[in-house]
């Protein structure tokens, strides 16, 4: 008796009295044979229960979510009330062709001045090359997608004789690249490119359909029990506009980790320094596009999986609003917080490719009925207007709560940019409950990955995954469907 | 290996290739000792766990859960796609007042003579006073609520002596409905009547919150951890309209079931014959509707708690669609399925009531961004015209799969009578998938009672339900959240 405690409804929350808790998690440190035994005991039935129940005990989660009355109803995928209409955008049509959408989304960039990327002699420094500088180039005759592709190709055989192996891409063939690359290649010859984007290279994470690639999820057997048919719907619509896909690229296995370290085909390393992580769990599209080897990549998250490796990367990675890409052909097509996302080295080549993905599923039109897609206009001087609209929220306790302050005052230096050059507006909030947040989130994604992969584990297959996998599915096996419901009414 | 299966996608099943399978439950069958004996196992962790493992497999539960792959993605809600609007119908203002509403129901009605209701002599065969034979004779000075009110508190008490007790009421205060009465009577004294339900006796269901009286939900403690401070949404809107609450209506426990046997309270007998079931959950508002003590009632529905016990007592229950109505108030706020509904004698006071409590949550307004409730029109010669539209779908193999053609003949009779009288149209159906539906249900329906009893259960009050939802809530213990996702995405 006792046990029970009662949340306040989210509309009686004292804002002005939250207080910011460091999360403290509660979790052995293991390695080597005392790992390969912890595995061994949590996925045995009787122990395996006991220790994933005291670990959850001791982390505050079942105290949440089956000692707590929750004075809310259950909110299974994010929804919004309608939002005002924005100024300074441009509406995309959904419906429509997406090399049309494109061509929408040119528009919106800032006038683009070839002199200030071709100046005449080779500056020796890196560059990172923009979509608009490929197409400037094809289009003035200084390269062929082809010619491009060789180079990539002598790059990507280098990398592949490396060792150990730290592979952008877990699946890349050199002849299917020379193919897509003459098609380009002879259009541009024919004077007929199909979009800004033709002859741009792209890279595909390996949860995502890209045909005639296999899709492991960077498991060592997803391809065997889960043919590739077709492109998912984000790559067909990518190939619509004349794109050229290099590859598959590497992944925390199953999206289920923010290392990117992956046991299976080796582990990518961050083109900034190859000591340390990439982030992930899209590890291989963050740092292909940091290499400057692809102008833009595809990943997925669900937790910070685009955001995370393209934070530890230096570039750019957009987690959209839930539902606004179509999930069709990724691995993880039937959750509630994942989203396919593009990452690139600017803003603007995100605009490009984003709208070319964009587009809700069906499924996601009868139940989101989602507003009409649209991207702020930067072409013209109107451009710190749209900007300056924006109001930027900052938890400062919890922006602060980092290991070193580099990371946080480099995070400040952007946000300062932000304010003084583009006119943002800054509000200090507070973010109650976020420990509850986070159970929720956890209990979430854990059980509907694991939903997924159920048919085949239960067919033999989760033991030919990682320790580092295995142990997470057990933890999420060890949700109830009451846990769900209750994480979904934290939601 | 071997034992993954997988599903068409919807839109590939061959629909006239579907047969019928009548559904086989494997279940021990246990009363007395045994029974208590099987809680006892059931609810010990290893052996329970055991036990139900082995009950779902039998019963195909498993092999659906978790060796299929479903290659939809979850729906998490009752949705549809935009509907064409309807003809014939008067479109209701959902945020308008419920005496708005219910005058503009009223107006859909057929004319109304009283001659063949009131016809001088008063005939001795029983007959339903419908509300609008009530709102005649309070206003032509035939009778008083007050009058009708003390007509019904002295049948409550002689029901209350009876042993065994077979209660309509679990919750009955003569002088409450005294004082009620009291108000409304006034009210016609002073020529100012609110509505037309103004001195019309409703009767609510235990799982709605009816202030002064405790919502138990039929249990014997759910009001000492719950105080109610309210009325329920539903509730309130009919308060607004001048109702008289008669009291809180029996129910089968926590409305886990469709028989409304009652062990704490006494088991409600049907009316036509007290040797039946009444049916269930909301035993008590069907059968104090169908002895003609009230106008009306509201229950809650499910999984046919509205429908199967208005079936058995012969009246008119509506299972709304989800979301209509707004649950908050009710023992299950929290539910996808389930919704407050309204049981009367005829169709016509359904719309009526109907009228006064729908009205979408405000979170359903944000998710499921209802279209406007509307009623048909059967006030003219378009009538026949409003139930011309319909189409009526049979899939005549699960129609006749009855314990006895008695009852498919009844409903053959009914269904013609729709046909032949108001024009509606037949269409022979199939339903595929009826197994993998029902599974869905009780994992949806019971993983979501089970949340919102998990903390008050957790605290010890679970050893006081009956044994009956005692096996209920040990089965649904036994759902994971990755047994919940892929529930719905079999929906």
């Amino acid at each position: 008796m006792g046990k029970k405690r009662v949340m306040l409804p989210a509309n009686e929350v004292d804002l002005t009295a939250v207080t910011y808790e460091p999360e403290a998690i509660q979790a052995p440190h293991l390695t080597g044979l005392a790992l390969k035994l912890f595995v061994k005991l949590i996925e045995a039935r009787l122990i395996g229960s006991l220790i994933l129940y005291n670990l959850k005990k001791q982390n505050g989660m079942n105290e949440i979510l089956r000692n707590t009355v929750i004075p809310e109803v259950p909110m299974f995928k994010p929804e919004f009330p309608p939002q005002e209409p924005e100024t300074g955008v441009v509406v995309l049509e959904e419906d429509g062709k997406p090399e049309d959408r494109v061509e929408s989304a040119l528009k919106c960039l800032p006038h683009y001045d070839p002199a200030a990327c071709w100046s005449g002699d080779s500056t020796p420094s890196f560059r990172y090359w923009k979509i608009r500088d490929f197409a400037y180039a094809y289009r003035s005759r200084l390269a062929t997608p082809s010619l491009v592709a060789e180079r990539i190709i002598s790059v990507m055989e280098e990398f592949s004789n490396k060792n150990p192996p730290t592979p952008f891409l877990v699946s890349f063939d050199a002849e299917e690249v020379r193919k897509q690359a003459a098609a380009s290649t002879q259009r541009f010859e024919e004077g007929n490119p199909i979009s800004i984007l033709d002859g741009i290279f792209i890279a595909i994470k390996d949860d995502i359909d890209c045909s005639p690639h296999p899709s492991k999820g960077a498991t060592t057997w997803m391809h065997e029990v889960r043919p590739v048919k077709k492109d998912a719907v984000s790559v067909s619509r990518l190939r619509k506009c004349g794109v050229i896909f290099i590859g598959k690229a590497n992944m925390h296995e199953l999206g289920l980790g923010t290392t990117g370290n992956n046991p299976n085909y080796g582990t990518t390393r961050n083109p900034h320094d190859p000591e340390r992580y990439t982030g992930g769990s899209s590890s291989g599209p963050a740092a292909i596009v940091a290499s400057g080897l692809c102008s833009a990549a595809l990943g997925t998250d669900g937790g910070g999986s685009v955001r995370i490796p393209s934070s530890l990367c230096g570039v750019v990675g957009l987690k959209t609003t839930y539902g606004r890409t179509d999930m069709k052909g990724a691995l993880c097509d039937a959750g509630t917080v994942e989203i396919i996302g593009p990452i690139a080295s600017t803003v603007e080549d995100v605009m490009l490719v984003y709208a070319a993905i964009l587009g809700s599923s069906p499924a996601d039109k009868i139940s989101l009925k989602p507003s009409q897609p649209c991207l702020p206009t930067l072409s013209s001087h109107e451009s710190s207007n749209t900007l300056a609209s924006l109001r930027v929220g900052k938890y400062t306790e919890w922006f602060n709560d980092v290991f070193s302050t580099d990371i946080s005052d480099k995070c400040d230096d952007v946000l300062n940019r932000l304010l003084e050059m583009h006119g943002c507006k800054m509000k200090e909030i507070a973010i109650p409950e976020l420990h509850e947040m986070r159970t929720a989130h956890i209990v979430a994604i854990g059980s509907e990955s694991l939903c997924s992969l159920t048919p085949d584990c239960e067919d033999g297959q989760g033991v030919k995954l990682t320790y580092d996998t295995r142990i997470n599915l057990s933890l999420f096996r060890s949700f109830t469907a009451s846990d769900y419901v209750a994480a979904q009414r934290l939601r």
